[in-house]
């Protein structure tokens, strides 16, 4: 597979991921079906969209590409009448969205390299890419970001699979196995910190220092 | 009137009563004239800024015309002397939203064309250009988005309106006319649905099946 | 110094003073090191990348220059270790915003006559460039964005600087001068907003005319 090819795959795949989060995201707001698509594109075209915007190419990703947003009304159907067979749709909220973030990450490497972007440029743009969907879903409906959320790798995980992805691009590796590389760690951190409490330490505030 | 005049008239008119929302916003929030301005600003222009992006059209829409910053800060000066005068702002304000949505969804759908977008793109950027000013005032002002109010159409009124736009130039209608249904349209579902409670049917969740 | 460099010097100190702003309300939230990174960031770049956007400059400003991106993370790392020796983190977050908002209208001011914009797009630039990056930190963070707060001169600072700013040039006035003379200005309406409780009057409803 051409790396162009996996790149516009992991596209594909994060938008179609993403866009299932936006719709759980709606079941929750009890919308109703247009607003289910609304927040499905919101979620699942928002990271890629800020990443072409920022790298100055215009029209962006999916201007080009109509049937991304008919993958994404399709998914935002399906949740809307199948949600309900879900025990915890808050759990598989958070599971969906690790495997997400796993596929937008290297989307997001992959699209900077192609533009010619260096290696701080090439993490930063992994970050956003990864990131900014979620956070427009919850900021807009009104959830505590996932960013937010203590003692959870979240921005940092995007972040420790980018720089892997960046790392190894620069050590001379394929771009395409970087890419792998760098979706496995996202989604392994993430889903690390889920399952078994992996994390960094958080800021703790201290009381100032005595001064008697 | 040609359709370029049209669709800039559109866009004026779009930009004032999306301004006047954007101050009663601020006169809520109880703030000084420069955020009046500010508001008026960030919802007048917000929806048709983001469209100009997304489209890669920049410099955006109001840069070369500055006359459309003077007209907003107009807008939220009369907003700032005269609010006070109305026994309900909020229902002011919901009405005005409501008269801003239907202009702004042609607007958007009328540059998607005039940029060459195909329909499914063209509805997406009357949804945007119609919900997104809005939205940024709402989230903002930290008020409840109108995007999430549960059983009224709002984005849902802004995709009907659009989507009958698109069909009627698909299916070889006038572009003025088009738009003009369109407008038309958004704002009639939207209207119905305040004045009457039309709406679609919401999701809620329904328990699990029991597997005993 | 020339002015090209002057507006790099400008847009060099708000990225780093705001980037402080953010790692401090990073750890208000009690995030980890890449949290932090996270927040200085947003904070840091916002409003000039919206800036560099709205005027159709791609790749935006950032992109070129990746030793910003590590100087942010400086930032970030030094709060991180730091922030617990001061008494008031949120006094210590206001002085601090208040002098990035010092240097990045002027930031904005100077972008904006360079790229050839007129004076009512040159003060929306400086105004957006000030507020963007703040007002995205804390409606992310879920904080009361500094922009609402009541009695305070905020947006009005930053649009009173730039207006200041912008009527030196158009009177002949060098542009170094002038963006001097814009940031102090800045400056000076919001210190004194918090030291002294300048303000300008703020709408009050009053109950609507008797009918009787």
């Amino acid at each position: 597979m051409s790396l162009v090819s996996l790149i516009a795959l992991l596209d594909y795949a994060s938008v179609l991921v993403f866009a299932l989060t936006g719709a759980l995201v709606a079941s929750r707001a009890q919308l109703d079906i247009v607003g289910f698509i609304f927040f499905a594109a919101l979620t699942g075209i928002g990271g890629g969209t800020l990443r072409d915007l920022l790298l100055g190419q215009g029209p962006v990703f999916w201007v080009g590409r109509p049937e991304l947003l008919l993958l994404i009304a399709a998914a935002a159907v399906l949740v809307f009448f199948t949600a309900h067979l879900f025990e915890s749709r808050y759990n598989l909220l958070l599971w969906l969205d690790a495997l997400a973030l796993g596929v937008a990450v290297p989307a997001g490497v992959g699209v900077a390299i192609e533009a010619g972007a260096g290696p701080v440029v090439t993490v930063a743009m992994g970050v956003i890419t990864g990131t900014f969907g979620g956070m427009a879903r919850d900021t807009v409906a009104n959830e505590l970001p996932l960013v937010l959320k203590q003692g959870e790798l979240y921005v940092t995980a995007a972040f420790g699979g980018a720089l892997v992805g960046a790392a190894l691009i620069g050590m001379g590796s394929s771009q395409g196995w970087a890419l792998v590389a760098c979706g496995l760690t996202v989604f392994a951190l993430r889903a690390g910190s889920m399952a078994f409490g992996w994390n960094l330490p958080t800021y703790r505030p201290r009381p100032p220092r005595n001064k008697g």
